[in-house]
């Protein structure tokens, strides 16, 4: 096995399944982002989520909301998207402004376009093991390891991070009778937690902290993946200290490179899954 | 700590609680159970539910829907309970006949009155870990260890069993910001289950096999609850060898008289919790 995961080039695989999916396809695809936010960040997600689309041939577009705006204007936006026939996949850009909820912004997503997987519906049948949109990146967790060459059947899987975007639906899609690991999710509070990730075949560290698994909370033969994206001194640097970490894991990803790549690619196939079941 | 966890006296505490509260609310709750089913088992349930209701003061009815009858029966007679002002909570009696959709049926009762937890809506709620309704049998588990004097933070609890009225739930739960537990869900798949099992503070077995766990996969001091129910030459029998692991465990929960009685009570606090929200 190959130490580092690539995750540009399996999400660049994935990429060009998803273009040979939309090529045979009846309709265009269409994903649209609703940004409610003048941050440069948020801005910078939904280009590259938009990008992306464009080169797989997914038509896109982003519906501006001003932040000073109501909720009820974000809410009508939605819904007048929920009710577009054109429209295939719909994503709500966060964090959105202090004074809009975000749980209401999400239910307002009709389950059927709502490709992040964030509605309470989805991730509900998501715990019952018949996901309709699985969130993208602990999807794209899955397909890499998948695609390296890792079975995860029966491993010791221990999640560092309880997050509701990557450790909990992590630990679920894990748990699925079509990946059959055996999950552990740690978070601030576990107690010992070396022990628990000395004894894992496969480590995720989503914890959101730079350098926070270090060498000596792993054991030698480890698969290492960091789904963290932090900016430390205008660098972008992972939840896993890297350099030490490498020298042990049998496998690993860098960041960036890593899963960032693949969590953009899992809602290109999430897009296309809408649209195919719109057309059911 | 006692040995033995006492189901019955803990969930008469809670069922004592749920009567006071029924006393103070301005209307009486109710509870409706569609029984489409001649099982004497499932007639049996739904018996003790109502019997368990009567006790603390809630209102209860039986709706019976002929076996035969249509798929479409079953789901007017759920949407007409939906639409009843008078009916709190509504509880569809599974296993539904071979030719109806049981998640047809289960997504049919509108998640505000759906007391089991089962509805996709209420699983995701719980997942996000802000749950509207917590599955009876993991909402008694927890409830039980508490009283019992167990502090659930930060410890390594292993569930053997990954069904969704158990299993799934429970981890979830247990993951919540009020519990901070720390779960591994183990089931068929999973390799080396008794390395798994001997390090965790807290075993739950939810496998339904009779004695699955035994002495020697769980180590000195251990915590084990049992929520197998399984008959065995016309007794109860429990997932774990009760005499062999009692001598090691620190506690332990009897089967019968331990999670089955606390399943009921979760029953009856979610009924009262649905009448409290339709209040508001």
């Amino acid at each position: 096995m190959e130490k580092v995961i690539d995750g540009d080039e399996i999400s660049s695989r994935v990429r060009d399944e998803v273009a040979e999916e939309v090529e045979r396809m009846d309709r265009t695809p269409k994903l649209v982002a609703v940004l409610m936010s003048d941050d440069p960040a948020s801005e910078t997600y939904v280009r590259m989520k938009r990008q992306a689309a464009d080169e797989v041939g997914i038509d896109s577009e982003t519906v501006h909301i001003d932040p000073d705006a109501s909720e009820d204007e974000l809410l009508s936006t939605v819904e007048e998207l929920n009710d577009d026939e054109t429209v295939d996949g719909i994503l709500v850009q966060l964090p959105l402004p202090d004074h809009v909820d975000e749980e209401r912004a999400i239910e307002a997503v009709t389950p059927e376009k709502d490709v992040d997987g964030f509605h309470p519906f989805n991730k509900g049948l998501l715990l019952e093991g018949r996901p309709r949109f699985v969130p993208a990146t602990p999807k794209g967790v899955v397909r890499m390891l998948r695609e390296h060459g890792v079975d995860l059947e029966g491993q010791n899987v221990v999640i560092v991070g309880r997050s509701d975007i990557v450790g909990k639906p992590l630990a679920v899609l894990l748990l699925s009778r079509d990946v059959n690991a055996t999950p552990t999710v740690c978070h601030s509070r576990t107690e010992n937690l070396e022990e628990h990730t000395r004894k894992a075949d496969i480590v995720v560290a989503a914890v959101g902290v730079p350098e926070f698994v270090t060498a000596d909370m792993v054991s030698e033969g480890v698969i290492v993946v960091d789904v963290g994206i932090n900016r430390v001194d205008g660098e972008l640097v992972g939840d896993v200290a890297y350099d030490e970490v490498s020298e042990k894991a049998a496998a690993i990803t860098p960041v960036p490179g890593g899963v960032g790549p693949m969590t953009v690619a899992s809602l290109l196939e999430n897009t296309v899954e809408a649209a195919r079941l719109r057309q059911k």
